[in-house]
């Protein structure tokens, strides 16, 4: 079995098509990686890109893109929704077949050392690449913003693992290995913010919610929609239909209600299989068995 | 993307271990094909096999098993529950990933005609394969069984379309394309049989519900049910969440609730993420995009 790693770096610019179609092509131009899929959203001002490929070959295309953004993102002249701090914001990589956690922490670090000895960015390792725990979580690392790098990297628990200054107009960026994460908004019948704010609050872990679940709420300007913006860290422990419900239920408590969600970006066929499970109300059902598609290839 | 079908004959042996190991070794032994499950079953008299593989792989196994199944299988001395008409009573191709139904249409052509050109066993094509309209349904080729077989093929309007007279002892064998068949059933939270039937009725086609749904009500003595038996034989069209949700609302208005539901076999992935995607409202889904599982080894 091939060795594959995913890789899906998120960039602060979500309105400049030049800028996302010269990152597209800086994907594009690496041997070895497959762009599965990018978008960019204008009201968070974000572009997220899907890479997949040889271990080679994913930390090739993960420096080139920091690079390309590097020299056409700036920071100073940058609002948008989403909490960010760098031009390339995060840059996480998954083992996907035949990789190991390990295999993509050791991946992370060579790749944040060479950010910062060839761009000057400094870099945080985070999630299974922290150096320690308090740094684990991405809205820690990132806690501040852009606005606030300077100050943060003056207090000793928040010296970057490479660098000790940020970069004036590419800031910081956030580097690590995790498990897969599934991108899940769900839009409400409001363009009441605080209301989204107010339910990813109940959902989300920080805040005594479901282990797995990180959220907050956000305005859509394009929808005039309150969201509940909500990544969901891993999906077999706290699953999709279980948040949706949730999200359901405490919008209803406020007289809202859910007007639709999206995924962005990729999931693993498993996560909407078990929400399938759950509504169908499927007893017994074995996936590893049952579904056609698990079983080609044996 | 690999190109893979899958076949799912039908043979009328349930009970002579030594023809259902014959059948299972001349299923292993075809390069490039995986059987996936097969089962025998005594009161019908009559086993399934599910091979999965490139479409060259499925031709050749196709072949194989019916002739393996014409050496072994006497119609002649066959009784069992089901309707038959063939030693290989039915082999129906179905397009799966990469795969498309004409591709299907023309495999089942080429299969049919070699088994009377080499085991001169007379074909009826059924299905996406029939020639007309009124020989599409499997129920319609094979009324009056092997017994009626000489009989029927008199009828101008019942000419086999390989070969014109019964083979002494294999009979006749109905070979075609079809969508993929998902076996789906609802229990109900009460024994009355005579609910789940008339549930069943405002679902089914043949009754004037769901194009691609056929139900009956029955009785499960273990559980002390009812069910709602259920074949969606497009799940594309006539989605698995729809029916559900008609049985629901059917059965709520008959005082009574869906208890659980089963999953009999294989179903391919995107049938259950047709249904998560309704159930989570999402919106903008794409499923060929979206779906790792799908995108990995482009």
């Amino acid at each position: 079995m091939a060795t594959i790693i995913e890789c899906v770096p998120n960039f602060s610019e979500g309105r400049n098509r030049a800028v996302l179609t010269a990152l597209e092509q800086t994907a594009k131009s690496v041997p070895g990686v497959s762009l599965l899929d990018f978008s960019g959203d204008k009201s968070h001002n974000r572009s997220v890109y899907t890479l997949v490929g040889s271990p080679k070959g994913i930390e090739e295309a993960a420096f080139a893109l920091c690079k390309t953004a590097c020299e056409l993102i700036d920071l100073r002249h940058h609002s948008g929704e989403h909490p960010r701090m760098g031009a390339t914001d995060v840059i996480p990589f998954i083992p996907l077949s035949g990789a190991t956690m390990e295999q993509c922490v050791q991946l992370s670090k060579r790749v944040g050392e060479r950010i910062y000895e060839e761009l000057k960015i400094p870099v945080y390792l985070y999630e299974e690449s922290a150096c320690a725990e308090y740094r684990r979580n991405l809205a820690s690392v990132r806690r501040g913003e852009f606005e606030g790098l300077r100050e943060k990297m003056k207090n000793p628990d928040w010296v970057p693992d490479f660098g000790n200054a940020p970069h004036i107009s590419a800031g910081a960026v956030a580097v690590g290995a995790r498990a897969p994460l599934i991108a899940f908004n769900i839009n409400l019948d409001t363009p009441d913010k605080n209301i989204a704010s107010e339910i990813a609050k109940t959902i989300r872990f920080s805040s005594g919610g479901y282990k797995y679940c990180k959220a907050i709420g956000v305005f859509l300007e394009g929808k005039n929609a309150a969201q509940v913006s909500i990544n969901m860290t891993n999906y077999a422990e706290t699953p999709l239909y279980r948040i949706f419900n949730a999200v359901a239920a405490e919008a209803e408590r406020r007289g809202v209600k859910i007007i639709g969600s999206e995924i962005i970006g990729l999931s693993p066929a498993r996560a909407l299989i078990d929400s399938a499970v759950h509504y169908l109300k499927l007893d017994g059902f074995d996936a590893d068995k049952q579904v056609l598609d698990f079983r080609i290839g044996e």
